[in-house]
This record gives structure tokens, sequence and C-alpha cells, in this order.
């Protein structure tokens, strides 16, 4: 089965100096099937990737397609975990993941600190059993020599996560953890780049009124650190009132929008 | 919801001095939504042009994404009329319009005397009472500095609409007006150009017998003039076969050919 | 109607010096119509391939469109035959074919021997009378002059086909046959072109055996032979467990993989 899904968007962004029109459209084939003894396989991608994750970036698909495939991802899985080829992120990028960020554009992402992330076609092997996740991800064999492993333990109540990444030139340790308080959920990450003098670190809030949610984030990147405030309003069917403003360190920027999921 | 449409074509093509083949598909996304307090939204985009309307034409997608969106269109409306963000014509080239063309291909569109246009992502405000449409739109902000406006008046009977463009560089005043007398549509279309000397005239009329419609059109774009001599014959089930010729002033081309709606 | 379907693959390739990750998506949108005299119509193209499709490699569409399509088809159909405009295969191609190949990849299709070929917009036409086929093709118009023609005679137990191409440069003659013996079925296909100085010649044998099936194929390109052994695994719901080993004359090739439909 192949299902088509859309996602789309309309605003104003102000970029620190002008303020312009900005929209998106995403549309997005997920594919899923079972194998006779119960396994679960499929595939994902976006219509605007869809050369890339056929062919591979070079347009070749390498030596015999496929092996610089750097859009879409592809899995089959089981009992054993799930086990996914293509544009994956890294274990740590997965399970640790990012502060909440604001803006229906969000705004240059400054509430992410990054991953050192890996070469496509990378490979992601995932497992859970109860409240504990494992990930465990390699990039391409014989380019860079990126591996990452990482663990999460989630409640309903809480998460902690501990990440690493490492490849031929660096390593990169992240911590994250998130807890809900009634309405408020925290959210915060620490990353240790072996290259990098500063340990970064992040910190989000959101608080759920209703049909409102109101976040807030502060980013310390080392170099340069920044915050940011937003709120989205559900609109419903699928769409939401979503504004922001981000100060990155450098300017102020700010966007106000509809987002649309079809 | 997304709905996937197509629309397809084979036949021949006559360009002055060969005749060649030609076919072409195109495959389209239409997204629609409602909210809770009935406000409809939605997107449109073609599947060749996914690319530039996840990024904008620039692949970076701008400073935040989607301010360079030259694909696809993102809408919202409501009782207040319709916004829409993305790949629009002008005010006066969605009012105004152009006289019927020939040709399964279009044969060159020399039935169409031109928009001033505008550079995207761009807004286009429409609203409709009773028999008056209505219809504002601007480019990109801090860009040409192009804006349009145009108003229509329509009924089963007939139509007239007038339209303005003003950009940095140049302005058009076109006016429009079809009319139905029984079987026939004719059609007329005045454009004058401020940079321009001649005022750029067409019209065409289409006569409709059963399953055929028989199109003739003129155009005279000041410095050239030209007519194209038309049919087309409704095969059923999305089907037509579909053939013009076209003297566009330098050159006779034809063609002949099925189109295709699924 | 447009139907939208997928594929999707991972696994892992040695390319005669290292073992990499490699996968691949592929979205078709397959659209089909009937015409209310009984004629059916429809259109094919992968969603990598949309640009291409729609405007011609060349991105302008050529002079009127669609003269330069050089991916996915355009077909008429009905008593008379098909007629398919666009990204098509040879006569000889559509008809006589390929012997068998191996591996989730085809590790470099060393089984097929080649074609000649054409430049697009092509044009197929296939007419089919009980057991009896036959196609003709042409390259776009005003090109290389490529024409093909085919005939092939298929029942349950065998089948021959005999193709025939010609364009400005060269020509080749291509013989194709198979049969099937119980749980066995032997391909061979012979081809000579005219400015090669040997006749070029593969062999295959696919044997099935309940859900699995082992694939041995011989290749002899004149210049260079080689072979290839695989196997294929139905793990039903549209995956298989797919893998292959070819000597291509210069390595030793290898895969091993999941392939899906859905």
């Amino acid at each position: 089965e192949v299902a088509v899904s859309g996602a789309a968007r309309m605003g104003l962004v102000y970029d620190g100096n002008d303020t312009e029109f900005s929209s998106r459209i995403r549309v997005t084939f997920s594919m899923s099937g079972e194998t006779d003894s119960g396994l679960s396989f499929g595939a994902s991608i976006r219509a605007d990737q869809a050369g890339t994750g056929n062919a591979g970036a070079d347009g070749a698909g390498g030596a015999f397609g496929g092996d610089d495939m750097d859009a879409g991802t592809v899995y089959i899985s089981g009992a054993f975990g799930k086990l996914t080829f293509g544009d994956n992120d890294s274990a740590a990028n997965v399970l640790v993941g990012n502060v909440s960020g604001v803006g229906f554009t969000g705004l240059g992402d400054f509430n992410e600190l990054g991953y050192l992330g890996q070469v496509d076609t990378s490979a992601l092997y995932e497992y859970s059993t109860g409240a504990l996740s494992f990930a465990l991800s390699s990039s391409q064999l014989n380019t860079d020599d990126a591996v990452s492993v990482a663990v999460k333990y989630s409640t309903d109540a809480f998460s902690v996560a501990l990440g690493y990444e490492d490849d031929a030139a660096d390593s990169q340790i992240s911590l994250g953890g998130s807890a809900t308080f009634g309405a408020a959920t925290v959210k915060a990450v620490v990353a240790d780049v072996d290259s990098a003098a500063d340990t970064a670190f992040a910190l989000s809030v959101d608080y759920a009124m209703d049909a409102t949610t109101v976040t807030a984030f502060y980013a310390d990147h080392g170099a340069v650190d920044g915050f940011g405030l937003g709120a989205s309003y559900d609109l419903g069917g699928g769409a939401a009132l979503v504004g922001g403003v981000v100060d990155n360190g450098v300017d102020t920027v700010a966007d106000l929008g509809v987002t649309m999921k079809f």
C-alpha cells in the first residue's frame, strides 16, 4: 500500500531586515507491507526527493544503484527490531533529538545544537523493550567511519537519553531529557563535541492550554547563544496558526503563519 | 486529504519545418481541509515541481524556507475571500485571462497577449459576491514592486473584466470580455502596455456542435499579428481529439493529437 | 483514474573491492481511462522522472512541448493495437527482451546484450492476435533515423522472437527464445550487431521450487564474457529475499537484499 500525505504552510517571515511572503508544499509517499511470516516492511520518500531516493545523489546510482541514497528510507522490522537503510539520522539524533523550536518555518532551527551526522546510504538499527530504546547507526561503509550508539529510557512522565557519535574527524556526546509537569513539558539537551572548546546546551518549555501551546527555548551553542518564544493555536482539521520570535545572537527574526497537514 | 490527478497528451506537431512526435504527462496533487470554524485551506502542486514548491527555486529555500516558491500554491479561504501564496498569476491575469487558443499543445500560445507578471512567492487575494469578482495581487515584497488589481462582472450570458498591473519598470491595462450567443462564445482582450507603442488586441470564437468545438482566434501583438483555427472532439471518459493551425506571423505551425484527463 | 504504486529495496552490495549499503525507492503513477467508444488510453511515469515527462529533457519542452520526452509513456489502444509515445524501448527490445538476471540490484545487468535503442519522443506500435505479436518502433523524426520491427510467437510452453533495428550508424538483428520444462524455464538471446566482429549470445535457466527460484545465466558479449548465479525467495506480501553473484569478466560482484513491491 502507498499512502499519499501532504503538508503546507503560508505566512510572513521577518528575516531581521525585511518582511517577506513565505509558503511551502510537501508531498510524502509512505509505503508499507507485511510478509507471510509477519515481518513488517516499508519505505518513505518525499515527492521532491524522489530522484535522489531512486538513483542516489550522483544520478548514476553508484556502483549498482542506491549506494548514495541521500533521501528517503527503506526498512524491515519484526521482533528483532527495525533496520532502516537510506537517509537516516544518526542514532544519537534519533533518540536524544532536540528541544522544541518556534515559528511556522522553524526560524533557522536555532533550538537545535546539531549532530555530527553520517554519510548516506547509512544504516540505522532500533530496538525497544518496555520503556527502554536502543539505537545503533553507521555511515555508508568505506567513507567517514561514522558510527553512533544511543539509549533512551522513556515513560509517560519523563525521558532521559544518552547518545555517542564518532567519525574520522570528531566525536560528540549528547545527553537529553524531558519531563512533563501538568500542562508543562520541559526538554533539555547537552552536547559535548570533542573539537569544540565549550559544551553546548539547550532548554525548552512547552505549555499547553486547550488549543494553544506556548513555547520558549534558550540555546547556548558555545560561540553564540540566543532564545526563542512562540505559540501555536490548533485550528482543527490539520491546520494551526503558528508564530515565533528568535534572537539567534546576530538578528532578531520572527514569523507568523498557518501550517496545514493533509 | 490529498487527491492525485493526471493529464497526458500525445500527437504530432509541425513546427513550420519538421513534423515531430510530441507527448507529455503531468501528475497533480491537490490537498484540501477545513478548520473547526469552517475555514477552507489547501494546497496544490505538480509532481515535476515538487522541488521548487518545497524549497524555493534556489534550493536553499531562502532565509527561512519558501520565500521564493515559484511552483505550487497554498491557500486559506472563508467568508473574507481567498488568500493564496506561492506561484500565483497576477490579479489581472486571473480575472481578465486570455481568449481561446487552439491545438493539443497550444501551438506556442499565440492567442495570449501576455501579462507583466510578478516575482514569487507572490500573494493573491480574491473576493466574489454575486456576479462581481475582485482580485488583488502583489509580488514578493522588496523585489520588483509589482502589484495588480482587477474586477470582473460575470453572468451566464456574458462577462467583462478590467485589470491593472504596475511594477518598477512598466504598467499595463487589460480589458476583457466574453459573450455567449447560442452555440457561439466570443472572447476579446485588449492590452495596453505603457512601454509599447501599440495596443495589443485578441479575439476568439468558440462554436460548439454536440461533441465538437471549433475555435478561431485573431491576435495582434502590436509588432506582429496572426491567427489560429482549431477543433476539439470530445471522445468521452476524459479524452479528446484536438488539432489546430496557427499563423504566428513568422511560421505556420500545426498539431493533431489526443488529450487525456485522469 | 491515477493509481500510485511503489517499489523499494535494501541490502548489501560487493562491487569487487568493497561491501556497501544499498537502498532505493521508486514511486510510479499509472493513469488509465476509456473513451465512450471503448478505446483504452493511459499514461505512466515515475515520480523521479515527472520533470522530463512533463517538459522534455531540455526543460523547455522543445518547440511546442513534449518532443523530447525521455521518461514516461502515453498510449491509446483498441482493436487496431496499441500506440505508445514517449520513452519507449525499441520494438526488438520489447519483443525479444533479455535473458534472466540475478541479484536484488541486477548487479550491472550483465545478462543484457543491449539494443541500439532510439531517440525519444519515440513511437511504438504493438499488435497481438492469438499467439502472434508484432511491434514497430521509430525514433523521434528527423533525428537518427532509428527504426525497429519485431515479431514474437508465444504459447504457454515456449516463445520465439525475432527483432531488427536500424539507425543512421548501425543495425542489429536479435533472436530470442524461451521454453518451460516443468519447473525450469530456459531463455536464450542472440544479437548480431553489424559494427561488431562477433555475435553476442546469452542463456539463462530459472528453476522454481515452491517459494524459491534459482537463476543462472551465461553471457558472451563478444569482447568479454561472464556468468551469474542467484536466487530469490518469496517472503509474501510483495517482499522477496534476493541475492546473486556475477563474474562480468573483470570483477566478481555480489549482492544480497530484500526487494519490496507496494
